[in-house]
C-alpha cells in the first residue's frame, strides 16, 4: 500500500517547528556515522533540464530511508506554464525495502532548507537574537524567515528584505507580517540589511558576494542557502576570514559545492579543517557560539538527508493524520 | 498528473516482443552516444537490505526519462510475508522534468532481463537455432525462455531445463507448455544441458561456474544474466577463451561487476578489448557471428537503460490504451 501526498496535503501536514527538529536531527546522525548520503546522480542531455536523483537513509530513533527526484527545467513557465522545479520524494519503509509512500516534493524543498537554517540560528545565534536581514524575497527566503523565527523560539521581532523586485518585496513583507506577526522592513540597498541586524540570510540565485564583510557587525550569525557550485559565492573572503566559526550543513558536501567556501580555501584565506558539520555541535562535540561578538556562519548547499528526514516527517503525520490517499500498487 | 500502474496494470500492457524492441533500441542509442547511465546508487546500512537507485536517460526517438528504485530484503519472506525483491519505476517527461508515471517495476524487471538474452539471440544466435536449454527454472529462467522464443521469431521448438528443485521444474514445464507451445524436457544433470541445444542460458544466484566450458558444441550462442559480481561467475575461464564474440549488455558494466569476464581477465586469458556492448553489433558498427561454428558468448548484469525503455514502453502503451489511474499531485 502507498499512500500518495499531494502538494495540499503535504502544506496542511508539514510545520516548520516540525521541520526544524527532523532537519536537526538528520544533522545529528550523519554526525555520529548513523546515516548515509550518496553523491547524488545529476542528469541532462539529451533533457533539455537538470535532474537531480537525491537518495539517503538515517538510522537512530528516525530510521528514515527515501529518494527525492528533482527536475530544474528553465523553460517550464515559458513554455509550458508549469514550475521550473518539480520534485517527489519516494519514502521507503526501512525495514523492508517498500516504497510506503509518494509524495509532492516542492513544499519540502522549500522546509528543509529554511529548516537548514532554522538548525544554525538556534545553535549558533545570539542567544537575544530578535532582527535580521535577508537577501531576497522569493519562495525560499519566506521560508527563511519562518525558520529563523522557530529557531529563535519565536523572538523575531523584524525583519529587513531587500530584492530588486518590488512586487515581489511587497508579497513577501504581506505574508509575513500576517503570517508570523513580525515587523517586516522593505530596504532599498543590500548595504541597509547590515546594520541593526543580528542575523543575516542570503537566500539568492547571485554567483558574486552580495555585501563586503567589512561591513558586518560584530556578533552577527549568517546563513548562507544559495550559490552552490564551487566557482558560485554568496559570502566574500573578507567575511570568512572574520568569522570564528565556519560550518556547514555537511562539511563534505560544501567542499565540494560551496564556492563560499572553496574560493577561500583556494586563495588560502581559510583551510578545509576550519570547516566543522553542524551535527558535530548539534551532538555536542564541538563548542558553539562563546562569546556575543564573535560572527558565526552557516553554509548549506542542500543534501538528501534533509529531504529524507521532512520526507519520512511528513509521511508519519500523514498516517497518524489520515492524510492522503492509499493505492496498492 | 501521474499515471499509477499495478502490477496487474503492467501485466497486460507489457508483452515479451514490445520488450525486445525497446530494449534492443536502448541498445543502440547507448552505443550511439545517445543515452546516459550513470553508476546506480546502492544503500545498505543501517537498513538490513540493499536498495539500488538507478536512474537513466534515452534520447533519439525513444526520449525517455526514468528512475527504477529496487530493494533486495533477504528477510521478506519469511519475516514479513513479502517477496524478496520489489521495485518501482518513476517515469518522467523528458521535456518537462516532471514525473509523468510510476508503476510496479517487478515484471518490468524480469521482462527488461529477458529482453537482453532475446536481443542477443536475435543478433548473435546461429539463424537456424531451434533448441535451449537453461539453467534454472526460476521466475526470471521463465522470462528468459519466452525472450528467446521472440528473439528467434517462434522458432524455438525444445527448451531442456535443470533446476534442483523438482517442483519448480514442473511448474515451468506447465507454464511454458502452456504459454509459448514448446516441448520443454526436464534433465537430471547441468551437463545434459549442453548436448543438441543451440542456445544456453544462465540465469541462476549461483558464484561458481556451472560447467565446463570444453563441453560445450561449436555454434552454441550462450547468455549469461546470473552472477553480477566480480568475484562471481557462472561462465568458466575455458569457454570464454572458446568463444570468439564476447559482447555484453554495456561492457562499462561488465567490466565493473561481472566476474564472468574479470576473472579471466585478471588470469590473461582474454583482455579488457576483446568485450564488445552489444550495441556497436546492433548499429552494424561491429560485426556479429559470422559462421556456424562460432560461440557467441553475451553477458548481461542489467543496466537502468534497460528499465528505463520498458518503464517507457508501458507508460506509452497505459495512454494509448486508456489503462492505470491518474492522480493529480
Amino acid at each position: 500500500m502507498v499512500r500518495i501526498l499531494t502538494k495540499e496535503n503535504v502544506t496542511q501536514l508539514l510545520t516548520m517547528p516540525d521541520a526544524l527538529e527532523y532537519v536537526e536531527e538528520a544533522y545529528k546522525q550523519l554526525s555520529l556515522g548513523n546515516a548515509l548520503v550518496p553523491q547524488r546522480i545529476a542528469i541532462t542531455d539529451p533533457a533539455p533540464g537538470l535532474t537531480l536523483i537525491m537518495p539517503g537513509i538515517i538510522g537512530g530513533e528516525m530510521n528514515a530511508l527515501a529518494t527525492k527526484i528533482v527536475s530544474v527545467y528553465k523553460q517550464n513557465p515559458d513554455r509550458y506554464n508549469m514550475p521550473t522545479v518539480l520534485a517527489k520524494v519516494m519514502v521507503q519503509d526501512i525495514n523492508t525495502g517498500d516504497i510506503v509512500g509518494i509524495m509532492d516534493g516542492s513544499l519540502i524543498t522549500a522546509m528543509r532548507t529554511g529548516a537548514a537554517t532554522g538548525v544554525s540560528v538556534k545553535y549558533l545565534a545570539r542567544k537575544n537574537s530578535t532582527t535580521m536581514g535577508i537577501y531576497s524575497a522569493g519562495v525560499q527566503a519566506r521560508k527563511q524567515v519562518s525558520a529563523v523565527f522557530w529557531g529563535l523560539n519565536e523572538k523575531l521581532e523584524k525583519c529587513k528584505v531587500y530584492d530588486l523586485k518590488k512586487e515581489v518585496a511587497d508579497g513577501f513583507k504581506k505574508e509575513l507580517e500576517n503570517e508570523l506577526g513580525i515587523e517586516i522592513e522593505i530596504v532599498n540597498s543590500g548595504d541597509d540589511l547590515l546594520t541593526d541586524t543580528d542575523i543575516i540570510v542570503a537566500a539568492t540565485t547571485s554567483t558574486t558576494p552580495l555585501f563586503s564583510g567589512d561591513k558586518v557587525s560584530e556578533g552577527t550569525h549568517i546563513s548562507s542557502i544559495g550559490a552552490h557550485a564551487p566557482e558560485a559565492r554568496e559570502l566574500d573572503s573578507v567575511i570568512i576570514k572574520r568569522a570564528s566559526l565556519l560550518t556547514a550543513g555537511l562539511k563534505e558536501a560544501c567542499l565540494a559545492e560551496a564556492g563560499d567556501y572553496i574560493i577561500p580555501i583556494n586563495e588560502g584565506v581559510i583551510r578545509e579543517n576550519d570547516i566543522i558539520s553542524i551535527g558535530g555541535i548539534i551532538n555536542g562535540n564541538i563548542s558553539g557560539r562563546t562569546s556575543d561578538s564573535e560572527i558565526t556562519i552557516f553554509k548549506s548547499v542542500g543534501i538528501s538527508a534533509q529531504d529524507v528526514a521532512v520526507g519520512k516527517l511528513v509521511y508519519d503525520r500523514a498516517l497518524k493524520d489520515g492524510i492522503g490517499q492509499d493505492i496498492d500498487f
